[in-house]
């Protein structure tokens, strides 16, 4: 997507730096970070700590990193153990499995037990596929959402459509176009008048921070509110519908997403809103059958609550018009953010607790907008889109 | 209520200095400030930019706001529009009319229309009666959800009762014990086991700053969570009842409450846990019946939702233990902060949005606990409680 004019994506092989390079998105949006992933620890830091995130990214990293794992490994076995590092980055995401385990299946085809130059270039081929296949399937979640936004649109006789996401599901999160926003951009470049109720989506405010800097490079008319404000714009007719993201989805329906996205559905299903979640085939995980009882959710650091980030407001004017789009690159290791900095909430003593996703019951779906169609929210309707 | 050892209230009147004194909750927990109200506008800055929040706070507030008014005003023609002025500081908590409406009254049982050293006493008189009202109704909650808490307890075999609150709705919010967390108090000091999961509450994070810090204090253990958590708590069976305060509630049973409220709401009826809210008779509202439809909801700065003010990390350690309890008196205008700051959380030009509370439907409320005994949400019951 286009960043001041300049065509970027969250992940690419530079083919000059002979490097993977990652936006760090840990401290956007005040700054614009360029970050080097040189081996398979980089990969597994950049995923842990987020400078990379959401469920297609995720796999497209994973599938890097295992480019990244083939280039420092003699052996097959070698690098199997350090897909197993990898893959263990993050635990809810289906995606960095799938992202991981197709790059090392490609690798391992070739019957030699040592790795050679061409299991590098095997790897990083196929890691640039999976990132293109990516990019298309948005794409096309782009094309089949649009329908539903203009369904409503005209509806209400081509007055502002209101949409409320929660997390960041945008470009940032994927390579292209997003998930959750792929319907959003596609609606206004077909010129419907929209307007994107952004949740803020503590702890970690992917929304705030990324989705409203998404939206608005794009033009795109929004508002971010707090992770408590939907039900009430809801109760008040304010939100036409909600379109989510997913970091697993199980075939019967159940979906794993960041933290929150429960009540927003309960909120959609309470008010009669329908609530749908925007994925790629890749983040259905075909094995599972009881979201509530076999995803499992991460629990990341209590620093994450009780600390927040953001850009000390003495600089932020001038920080934000500087470094955007005035690309800086930094390694990931030994950086040193002046921009950005932390402040701590809660009293000092007091300890938090840090559940990263929830999980939504079939229930409360409407649909799933997928790169094939739209379905309902059931193993009958998943299986009739996907009988692969 | 104690803070290190030492009797402290939210708002008094201090004989010596002849001044209304408040603890300034901006800056909890990281500065404990005192500032002296001694005119109107001090009194309705105080209540506009939330040095003082709650609505039995407020409604106390209201009541000092008007001693001070009469203290600066000649006639009672001069104090009436100084009261509607006072009254006008904030929308939604009804508790603030109350408060004031109630000492103003009793200065205009006297004929004469100017005022006189003996108006200026009885207001003083009335104001710190319905401090000693709102402490002893609070009290009497406590008492009340006790049994609720006491039951849960006993039938969980003495095992750890997780209770979950939204905002502070707390003795900073009130004057002693606090409304939803009157029973918490009560439970603790009559031995039960409690844990309380406190949701942060943006914009203001008046959970992880307030509620966190009184609990700490009492030394109840407590956990942070994001406002986001609660529904994911409740669908693992983390929480046994859920208890929060109002700022409003019909005679009909709709709760006006900090935004966010009616997702919880939400969450715990779809998981079969209690939903109580505790509320002093003063917070109800008599003449309303629609709460969605007829509680006028505050929008309040956008800024409030863009920035988020906390400690800085470099200095929180040393300034939490050096500033709480090292009471310092600060004026309420003019005075500089030192260790909190605000930190710019969304892109700079990405509006917000800041509706402050919404209202949950009586149909998701259990039970309302108040200081003449619970009730259900029902306008009959209420009223059976309430005949009055």
């Amino acid at each position: 997507m286009k960043v001041d004019g300049k065509d970027i994506r969250p992940i690419w092989f530079d083919e000059d730096a002979k490097t993977v390079k990652i936006i760090d998105q840990r401290v956007l949006p005040h700054e614009f970070v360029i970050t080097d992933l040189k081996t398979t620890d980089d990969a597994i830091m950049a995923i842990k700590e987020m400078y990379v995130r959401g469920a297609p990214l995720i796999g497209v990293t994973g599938a890097y990193g295992v480019y990244l794992a083939a280039l420092h490994s003699e052996t097959k076995e070698e690098l199997i153990a350090e897909c197993n590092r990898l893959k263990s980055a993050r635990p809810t995401a289906v995606n960095l499995a799938w992202g991981a385990d197709r790059v090392l299946s490609e690798i391992l085809k070739s019957g030699a037990s040592e790795l050679s130059q061409k299991s590098i270039d095997t790897a990083l081929k196929e890691a640039a596929e999976i990132a293109e296949l990516e990019a298309e399937n948005c794409r096309k979640i782009g094309e089949h959402g649009l329908s539903l936004v203009e369904e409503i649109s005209s509806r209400k006789g081509g007055k502002t459509v209101n949409l409320l996401t929660h997390c960041n599901a945008g470009w940032l999160a994927c390579i292209e176009y997003g998930t959750a926003t792929a319907p959003m951009y596609a609606a206004y470049d077909n010129g419907i008048d929209i307007h994107v109720w952004v949740d803020e989506t503590r702890p970690l405010n992917q929304g705030a921070r990324l989705t409203a800097w998404e939206l608005g490079k794009h033009g795109i008319k929004h508002t971010v509110i707090t992770d408590n404000a939907g039900g009430h714009l809801m109760q008040h007719d304010m939100v036409d519908m909600v379109i989510v993201g997913t970091d697993r989805t199980t075939y019967t329906g159940d979906v794993a997403n960041k933290i929150g996205t429960y009540l927003k559905a309960l909120a959609a299903k309470d008010n009669g809103i329908p609530f749908y979640v925007a994925l790629p085939s890749s983040t259905f995980d075909w094995t599972l059958r009881n979201g509530m009882k076999d995803i499992p959710i991460e629990e990341r650091d209590p620093d994450e609550v009780r600390y927040v980030r953001g850009s000390d407001t003495t600089e932020s004017l001038d920080a934000y018009g500087q470094s955007v789009g005035a690309e800086e690159t930094r390694y990931i290791r030994g950086d040193e953010r002046v921009m950005t900095h932390n402040v701590l909430i809660p009293p000092n003593d007091s300890p938090a607790a840090n559940y990263a996703f929830d999980v939504t019951p079939a229930r409360l779906v409407t649909g799933f907008i997928t790169e094939r169609g739209i379905c309902e929210a059931t193993e009958e309707d998943i299986k009739r889109l996907f009988p692969d």
